[in-house]
This record gives C-alpha cells, structure tokens and sequence, in this order.
C-alpha cells in the first residue's frame, strides 16, 4: 500500500470508523476468539456495541497462529473498509521459551545475547500472529520494594539505554523487510519505575533535571534504534497522570523528540484519570488524553463514547483524530497488514520454532549469563562427587519463569532439580523442600535435616514465587519469607558448608542469607531453561560472568541506594568529616550490600592501571583509556570491564560515577587483554539547571574496574 | 539611629570592614569568650587573623550576659566603627527552661502555647544577650528515617504553616519596641526535610509543583508574620545546592517573596559547595553564594578571603556586598544595637527569669499538651493505689529534654520517677532499670522482673536516646532496639497490664510495643518538666489531648507514609477495584499504623453529622461548616477538632485529604459545643502545572472529625 492509498483510506473512513481505531480491546471481545465466552456483560459496562467492535482496531492478548488468522478473517468480513486488526501481546522475557528476566539480563551486561533473546521471542511471537510486542520496559528504578523492578534491567541510564537499544533491534529487525519480527512498544512513559514508597501505580515527583538526568534516556536510546510505539505509564508525573499529559507527551516526547509512533495507554489508564482526579468523567478523560497525544485507549471506551461529541463541541478537532489514526494505519502499513493480514501467522512455523532446541540453548546461554554469584567462600564450583541434598521450595519448582512469562508453560520449564541431574547420578540426589514459600511444617523441616546430614553437599533454593514480584507485587519487607530463613539456618547448624540459589524478582535484604550460606549464586527468574543453566553455573561447565545491574541494600531502611548517587555537602568518610554531622545513618553504612557492577566469577582477575592517550582534551578530540586485564587463574572465564567517569565541579552536582561504556572479554587462563575505551566531549554532557546538555571544561576522574566499588582512577582535563 | 545615619555609617565602612559583617564566627574567636583557648590552629586553618575578627559582623552560639557584655564591650572598643556584634544562637525548644521537642509541640495543635514557649524562650535567651534565635525550623517531613523530624511539626502544610507563625509571634513579638524579644530566622530553606533515604544532608530533589503544593507554605508562613531572618538548607534542590542556588535564593525568596531580610548559610554550608561539586575553590563557592544571595556565611571563612579578589575581578559587584551589610546593619538598628549594644542582657534578669516557676509552669502544660495517648486498653488513667514498678531506660533518665536543648541542664530536669512521686508514695514507687538504651545485663532484667512480681501497677519507660534523631541521626531501623523490646515482652509474659511511656525524637515501628502493651504513651523528648508531665496523665490530673502530626507507619519499609497523598489512578479499596491490580502492597497496609491528627483521650465524644451553611458558593462567597462536639464522657477533655477539605477534581492531582483548619475545644461532662468553620475561595486554591495558585470551580468535599481518618463528611460545589 502506497501513501497516497492510505491517505485515501483514510478520506473514506467516518469519523465511527476512524474512532474505532484508537480503540484496542482484548481477545474475548472478538468473534472467533477461543474464550469469548460472556462478553455480553463488560460490552455493556462499556456502553459498546458490536458496531464498535467491527470498527476495532487492535486486539490485545491474542497469540496462536490458528486463533489469531481466524479473528482476523472474521474481522475483514464484518469490517467495511476492510482494514485489518494489529495484534499486541506483552512479550517481554520471551514468548514460550521464556528468557530471564529482564533484571537478571541487565545482569549479563551481554547486549547482544539480549538482542538475540528479543528476536527468539519477536519469532516465536511472529508465527504466533503478534504483531506488536508490549516491549522493552526500560523504568529506572532505585527501589527494590517495586514488585516491577524484574521488567527493568536496573539502575543505570546508560545501561537500560544499551538494553533498550538491543531488545528493539531484536523485536523489529528490519520491521517492513524482515520476517519474524514484531514491532516494539518502549514503556512506561515516563519515570513509572519512581513510585513513592515502591508502591506500584503510587504517585511519582522528581525535578525536570532528575527525569532528564537519570530516568528519560532509556527511552530516548529505544526511539533512537526506530522503536515504533510508546505506552504511557500509570503513574502521575509533575501532578498530571502521564495518559493525559500534554507537557510530556505533546510537547516532549512528539514535539521535542519528534516521536510520531503510535503512543498507546496503558491497561485502562485513559479512564484512570477518573480517578486520579484530573478528569470529572470520560469525556474529560478522552479529550486530555487524546489531547495529550495518546492515539490508542487500552481497555477502556472514553474514546469510542465521546471523541465524536468532543468534536461535536469543538473540545476537539477531527484533525487530531485523523493524526491519531493516520500513525495507526502507518504501523498497519510498515507490518504489511494490508496486504497480508496474516503477516508471520503460521501454524506449521509455530511447531518447528517455538520451543525450538536452538531457542533453548539461547535461553540456557542467557540464563547462566545472568546468575550472579555473590558469595563463594571458595566452595564452587563443585565436583559431582558424593551424596548432594537439593533443599528448598525451589528445588522442585517450575515458578522460575518469573512474572510476565504468560505464555510459558510449568511442563515445558527445567527445574534445578532437573538440570542438576546432568551432573549427579539420580540417587546421589537427595530431595526435600523443607519448607514451602510461606508457611512450613515440621515434617518438611525433618525431612530437609534428613536429607542434609546424609550429603556431602547441600544446596538450599530459597525464593519468591513469582507474585511477590511484578506488576502490583510491591513489598515492604524485602527478606525471604521468615520460614525460608529458618530452613536456611537450622541446615547450617548441622555444620556443612552450604551453597544458596536464589530465585526472585528483586534485590533482597540478603543479610541473614549471606551470614548462613557460604556461597550464594542470584539466580533470578532464570526461565524455561533455568535449572540447566544453574547447574551448569554449580558444576562449573559454566564460570559465572554476571554483574549487578541494581544495587543490594543492608535493609530496606536504605532505601534508595544506587551507585550514581551525588556527593552530598557532608560526605561520610571525606578526609576532613566530623564523626556525627555528615551525610550517614547511625545504624547502616550508606553504601550498598553489593553494588552495582558487583559478581564473582570462578576466575580471578588483574588489573593493571588504566592509561590515557592524553590528559586534556578539547571539545572536538577524543583519548583513548587502555587497561590490561589479566586472569590470574586457571579457568577460562569472562569479565566485565567497566568505565565510570565523574565530573569534578559542574554547574549542578554530578553523581560519584556514571557508567559510560563497558567491554566483555573472554580470557583464557593467564591471558592478559587490552582493553581500550574512547571517552569524547559527547559524553562527557549533562542537563545543566536550565536543562541544557552541554559539557563544561574542567577535571574528570575516569575509573576502570570489575565493579562500581572496584576501581583505579586517572584524572584528565576537558579545554575549552 | 536613622536610616541616614545607616546609609552614613555603610559609606564609612572599608571593603573590608563591609565583608567582616558578612561574617559569622563561634564564640571561642572572640576576645573575652570563656572557652577561647587555644583559637589560634583554627583561625590559621582559615586563613584570618585578628584584624579580621575585629570586623566580624556576628557571633554564633555565645550566651550569658556576662559572657555576651564582655564580647560586646571588647568589640566595639576594637571595632573602628563602633558596630556592634550580632549575638545569634540556636533556640530551638526553649533555653534553660526546654519545651517538648517541636514535633511534640505539633501534636497539641496548640498555636497559642506555642507561642508562650518560643517568648519564654526568647526571654531566657533575651536576658542572656542572644540577639537572634535559629528557629522555627519548618521543614515539612514525610520521613521518620531523618532524625531532624524532632526539630519540625511535622507532615502537614498548613498545621506547620500555623505553628511557624505562632513561633515568629513568640519570639518577635514587635521587635523593635518589645524589650525580652529576640529575632527569629526561620529554616532551612528550603525542602531540607526530604532528605533521600531519610538520610540527613542527604539528595533532595521534587518537582516545583510538589515543593510549593507541600513544602513552601511553612516557610512563607513564617516570612507573612513578619520573621527577620533566613537559613539556607544543606541540601541540593533542583541539582544546585541551596546555598548558592540562586533561582532558589535570589528569584524566589528575594524577588518573587520579596524577603528582604537577612540570608544566613547553615553551619559552613558556602564551603560546602565544594564538595557538592558545584564550585571548585573558596572563591567560586564566595561568587556563588554571595550572588544567590547569602548574606552571612557562617563557620567558614570563603567571604573574607575572596569577596575582594571577586569585586577586583568584576566577577561581583560592590554593590552587591553593600546590599548584604545594609541588611544586616539594619537587624542590628531594628535591635537598637548602636544605641544599647547590650540589649536585654542582663545578669540580674537571667536569674529572676531563667527557670522560673512560670516558665516551668508553662514548660508542664506544653508537655502535658504534647503527650500522644496512642493506646489505652481501659487502663489509664491511674489510681495511686498500690505498689507501682517503673522500669525501664527512661525510668529515672534526664536524657528527655532532646536534642536542640544544648541550654538546658540535666540536674534542672524532672525525671518520671520525679513525676511519679507526685502520685505514689515513695515506698511504693519500685525502680528498676531492667535494660539500658541499646545493651542490658540479665542482671538489669531480673531485677526488673523482680519489681514487676512485686507490684500492682506497671509502667516502662523507653525510647531512644537523644543522639538517636536530631541531626545528623538518621536511622534505617526505626524500631526501639532489641534489649528494650525483650524487656517490654518478658515483662508483658508475667501477666500484668502494662504501661509503655515512650521517648523518642520520631514516629517508630511501634508493632511490637503496641502487641505487648495494654496502654502507650508517646511522650516523645518532654522538656525540663517532662516527669510531671508525663505522671500528670498518667494519674489523670490532665486528661491527653495531644494528636500525632506525623503519622506512624506499620514499618520502615512503608516509608513514606503521610495522609494527604494522592488517589492513584488504580486506589486501593475502590467499589470496582481489582484484587491484586491496585497501588499497595502484598505485605502491609497502604495506611499508616497511627495516623495524622490520630490521639486518644479519658473522654469520648460524638460528632453530629457537619451541616454546610449553603452548598454551593461563588468565588466571592463563604459558607460555615457547622458541627456539634459532645463530650460523651464523666470526664472533662479538650477535643482538636480537624477540618480537611478534598477537591473532588482538580487541573492536577489533589490530595485525598487537605488539613484547612481546626479548632481546640474544652468540654465539661456532658457538655455539647458547636464548632463553626468558615470556607471560603481562598482556601480552595491550589498550584497548578503552571504554577499558577488558582481555584477551579467544581465539587469539594468536606470532612469534620477528630483524626485524618475519622471523620464525616459533606459535599459543596464551588461555582463560577
């Protein structure tokens, strides 16, 4: 379809049908969806009719090639102009063969694997007929007590940015060329991952300055790499909820960033500005939503009940809704929808690629890339002699997928238990849960013990299920369950070393884990292939390589605590400080448990001092920082090498250190690499108080090392 | 002296003598002081001598007449003009004679005591030769980590706004002609009390909206009622650290406010701008701070020894200096220091007035005022009969005057114990310390133990001790400590009823008290006579009216926890909410554990449903909100009678809650009153995005009641 067809598509349609495709509802309105079931009910709740639906355009949750054709097909019959439904799914640690998630990636700092994951998961999807995947979440969050920390890669703006980068170009490809390819959805715009208390949905200020400095650039590097759409986050943003937002999302995000994608609410949130108090009704809600910018309502009939009288008013122009519908019908076009509506929709395909052992291996790859290893009083990896207990609630489990894995199956999902048997003979294992995930018995207790005193080597799975994190999972207690501690300690007493794995969704208080384990390995959600991928990290066919992409705190009286923090005017621990009156908590150390960048390997690692190429730069040059990192064991393994810089004085406060670039290098046992890093002027910007982003000459420290805590630092000078 | 003869004398003055009165040093520089010693080390550290001292414009910390008249006379014999030293001192919650912490004080609601206890505490400070008091502090908190929430009254804009003008009145008073009145400098401005984390000193950054919607008003409050002063806070805002951000200093509260006032930096916070980052030496910290507008520097030497450099430069101008001397020589004139540079100090006064039975009348009733009755199963008030244990830390401790009490005197402090001898006669008064603040013995706890066996009547005292909040007191674990905690339930499991009295500087987890007490009282830091105080409600000489103005929370991980929040768009307990898709959290309540405006009393009393005088009212109308309070009870109380308005829809969010007003009411048995409330437009407006203070015509509910969260409600309609 050319331009001038869809200009002329467009002309055709009445303004019914034009409203209708701002509308997205879920599969069982649809006919020939498998669960429509009694629709009748919430059709009416919404004041829609089956004209409405006719006139829909997008479908949200539908996935099966099969299905997905079937309400296709119907829907070009029943509508007049024939113009085909997008089909959206939230695809966002894989489809059915389920990848970590999204924090336990951050953790691999492994880009391209990243990006291969989001291909797997756009194919699988593809032939499944999705067409749109509710993907990457990109929130920067600083708070552990949020349940949706696991759908961000963490903490760090370049870092999420790098991610953001990898999981659209995997999604999308070449959208309009390639096969196999879904378009992308950057969300939760913007800021969602601030909410105050760590409470989800919960109300989110920050200056303009922090929201550019630290939470915005994520987004912007996912619509840098082309990303075609945007959904609107939940939360309020400078007192406006984000769906009706005209400074954010007219202003900034279309007008400033040039943005002209589909924007898209999220789950019901344009009629969410009832209750948020900005809107008396739904049709104050439509026309600040559709004011805003927001060209599809999710869920909710604001728009298709009211745009045609906003219109009527003159509260709108029928204008907006052509610009809303032409960005929709644009998307249509790029997916070639007009032409094949099936698109990659394809029953036999789905067979041979889902679950394919080529998407397992990748899966397996990504997961032992992701599993921190945060403790190892030099107890792994271990030999698979002897008697070993599996212990815990996760020993057994297939709730390792994690939150957002809806399509994944338990059947299809490899527990601990199943991959540690690549490595222990079958009655060499010895199972027991102990305790289930809240509440246990004494009997399970018993058992466990039993088990334990029978091993030489005892492995304890310890964890969340999969809702204490995720959306709407927020905690304020951020330990494992009391019972799970218990376990833990009462199998230490019995005096042998213990390895814990743990499975969750968030950085925990890991405290009284770490003071009762002698090794501990942050399995994450692993994902479909999860028990394969820990064991082989336990047995080392794998030497664990993952850094934190979100820091560890001591308690969650800490909160926040995040690496890229600012000096403060009374730092702890500064040459000069008095005893009391700095920046401190009386009963904490400031800093995180584990920071940012932190992990252990089975490798050890050097570093020589970083070198520069220059110590002043000007504006229009580049130095070049080379450091030699070395493995000083007898193990291959790789590592992580990571660039901070901090800007001395700025004309606001610059954090301690940003990250600003990385390099993952594979050495073989006593191999020594140089590793060089270019640092120019572009980098070394930052929002001024004006909201400038400009760079000022001056002393810079730049900082090499295998952690945000584990560095060496050179300082150079940026000239006018 | 005339405004001529000012404008003379400032033409008189040297550049260096100009900048001399931008500067403030402690008492031990000055010639004359009794803890002078050894001065030199700092004085060279600084980089000024003696020359310098002589032009110094004001001293900080210095009090006694003897002391204060000494300096004075030595000065003004050293000083070529003749210009008299300001006398400035931290007064926070009385001098000699200490009042309940302000937090404490917050919880009366009693605007009027309170501004007994800032002119007692003038007059102590007065007769003792302080010129200037640094308070109110009127930093708006939402965070019990941060231990300076004991200086503050608490969450609410308005309640805080009332107080700090009742402070100003009680210090000020009229300045000029008053004699015993001191000039108040409010502070810190500004948002110093949302430290990140609650960890002092610590990040603060909030949108512009949210910093005048919530913590402006305060400040303002106090600079309407007419306050000389202004400290700057330590904090960053915006990224800029408040004491060189002139957009904060300059555009706002010079331009903007039009404070024309003197600016004072908080304790070395100019050089502070170094290691915040913003400014690379002294002299640019100097440029900065000066051009945003801080007239006095206090504790660092950045002014003295580069503000002549910078004029030289052209990088200041003189002129700006003079406008900094002009404000500060015209405090002293308001003080009639040229013509009576001792002012008030007098040594025959400080021992007529300093703890004089008023002032500790005054001291009493305050406290007795400020005590929070947060539970009390039937068991209070007490009958004298009987043998009575009182146990615990704060049994027979001094350490309740809190911190910011650095006047006051252990050996004038009358203790619970004290107290309680009012009531129960000596020998059966049983005292047992059973554990100190953060160890015991099993010697401590057995002997307590033992007292508790013995006796019919039990009441532990705990807390923390001062240096736990106050500033730089930060805290991750907001729980009394462990060893006070095992005493209160090994005293709890002997059987009988127990009393827990509280000291404390924040509000606490107090889960566990409250499970292993039958009746607790916060006494929070009482002050001087904190032990009658406290045996007075006890013993139901004063029945407690006293009603939290900081919530409590659940936990530490509930933190923030504050009633004037927003709705979200997805509210917790909605007719339509979903089960687990709305803002809370899997583990805990959305609400705090003791709320806003929450305080119990010996009396009951019932509220007849409030009656509006009209229900809608243009812009130029008001209405009265009627409502009959009936003390229910055999006993006489005073009820805090709370009026919070909710405008249903709003340009942006409005809080579910809005404290508008209160009233404090006496009831004899038995006895009805009809409290009357006037609303009007003005107290319906609120910042927009655009920062305009506006009133939006709509729908405004009302609620009347005895706490945030119980109330009754009516519904108004404000029309164009």
């Amino acid at each position: 379809m050319t331009d001038h067809q869809l200009m002329d598509l467009l002309n055709q349609m009445t303004l019914q049908e034009k409203v209708g495709q701002l509308v997205q509802l879920a599969t069982p309105f649809f006919e020939g969806a498998s669960d429509r079931g009694q629709i009748t009910g919430p059709m009416e709740d919404m004041g829609i009719d089956d004209e409405d639906i006719k006139n829909t355009g997008s479908v949200l949750g539908a996935s099966g090639a099969a299905e997905v054709k079937y309400i296709q097909k119907k829907h070009l019959e029943s509508n007049r102009l024939n113009i085909p439904l997008l089909f959206m799914s939230d695809i966002v640690h894989g489809f059915k063969t389920i990848f970590p998630v999204p924090l336990a990636i951050g953790c691999s700092w492994d880009t391209e694997l990243a990006e291969q994951s989001a291909a797997i998961a756009a194919k699988e999807a593809a032939v499944s007929g999705v067409h749109v995947s509710f993907a990457p979440m990109v929130d920067l969050s600083r708070d552990p007590r949020w349940g949706r920390v696991m759908e961000s890669t963490g903490e760090d703006p370049f870092l999420n940015g790098s991610f953001a980068r990898s999981f659209v170009r995997g999604f999308q490809g070449n959208l309009e060329e390639d096969h196999y390819k879904v378009a992308a959805c950057v969300k939760h715009f913007a800021a969602y991952g601030a909410p105050e208390g760590g409470r989800d949905y919960n109300t989110v200020d920050m200056s303009e300055w922090m929201l550019r400095e630290s939470y915005l650039p994520a987004y912007k590097a996912a619509l840098d790499e082309g990303c075609e759409m945007v959904m609107t986050a939940f939360n309020i943003l400078n007192g406006v909820p984000s769906t009706g937002n005209k400074p954010l999302m007219r202003d900034l995000l279309r007008n400033e960033w040039g943005f002209d994608g589909v924007l898209i609410s999220d789950w019901g949130a344009v009629k969410e500005l009832l209750p948020h108090g900005v809107a008396a009704n739904e049709k104050e809600a439509a026309e600040q939503a559709l004011t805003a910018g927001v060209d599809i309502e999710m869920m909710t009939s604001c728009y298709v009940n009211h745009v045609s009288e906003l219109i009527e008013e003159g509260k709108l122009t029928e204008a907006l809704v052509d610009e809303a519908v032409l960005r929709i019908l644009t998307l249509k076009k790029k997916l070639g929808l007009f032409e094949n509506p099936f698109r990659d929709a394809d029953e036999e395909a789905e067979k041979t690629f889902i679950l394919s052992s080529e998407h397992r291996d990748a899966a397996r790859e990504l997961a032992s890339k992701s599993i921190v290893l945060l403790k190892n009083e030099e107890l792994l990896p271990l030999s698979s002699k002897g008697k070993t207990a599996l212990i815990g609630p996760f020993a057994t489990s297939t709730d390792i997928l994690g939150p957002w894995s809806w399509a994944g199956s338990p059947e299809d999902t490899i527990t601990l238990e199943t991959g540690m048997k690549n490595y222990v003979p079958g009655d060499e294992l010895l199972i027991a849960e102990g305790t289930s995930i809240e509440t246990g018995t004494a009997e399970q207790m018993q058992k466990a013990l039993e088990a334990v005193e029978e091993a030489e080597t005892v492995i304890v799975a310890l964890g969340e299920h999969s809702d204490m994190s995720g959306e709407a999972g927020s905690r304020t207690d951020i330990r494992l369950p009391e019972v799970q501690l218990d376990l833990l300690k009462q199998v230490k007493e019995l005096g042998k070393p213990v390895i814990a794995v743990l499975f969750n969704g968030r950085p925990l208080d890991l405290t009284e884990v770490i003071e009762h384990a002698d090794a501990v390995i942050e399995a994450w959600y692993p994902g479909t292939e999860g028990g394969h991928a820990i064991a082989d990290i336990l047995y080392g066919k794998v030497n664990p390589s993952a850094k934190l992409s979100m820091s560890f705190p001591h308690s969650v009286g800490q909160v926040p605590v995040y690496y890229n923090n600012y000096n403060t005017g009374r730092p702890k621990g500064a040459p000069d400080a008095q005893i009391r009156y700095v920046s401190q908590y009386l009963d904490s150390p400031n800093e995180a448990l584990y920071p940012f960048g932190y992990g252990l390997s089975y490798s050890t690692y050097h570093y020589s001092e970083p070198e520069l190429s220059a110590d002043e730069i000007t504006k229009e040059e580049s130095l070049t920082v080379s450091v030699e990192v070395k493995n000083t064991s007898d193990v291959a393994g790789e590592e992580i090498v990571q660039l901070y810089i901090r800007d001395l004085v700025g004309k606001v406060v610059r954090p301690l250190k940003e990250l600003k670039d990385f390099q993952k290098i594979l050495l073989q046992p006593g191999e020594a690499k140089q590793v060089q890093f270019t640092i120019d002027e572009q980098q070394l910007r930052y929002y001024h108080a004006d909201l400038e982003h400009t760079s000022d000459a001056g002393d810079f420290e730049v900082f090499v090392g295998g952690s945000s805590k584990d560095v060496q630092s050179k300082m150079f000078r940026l000239i006018d």
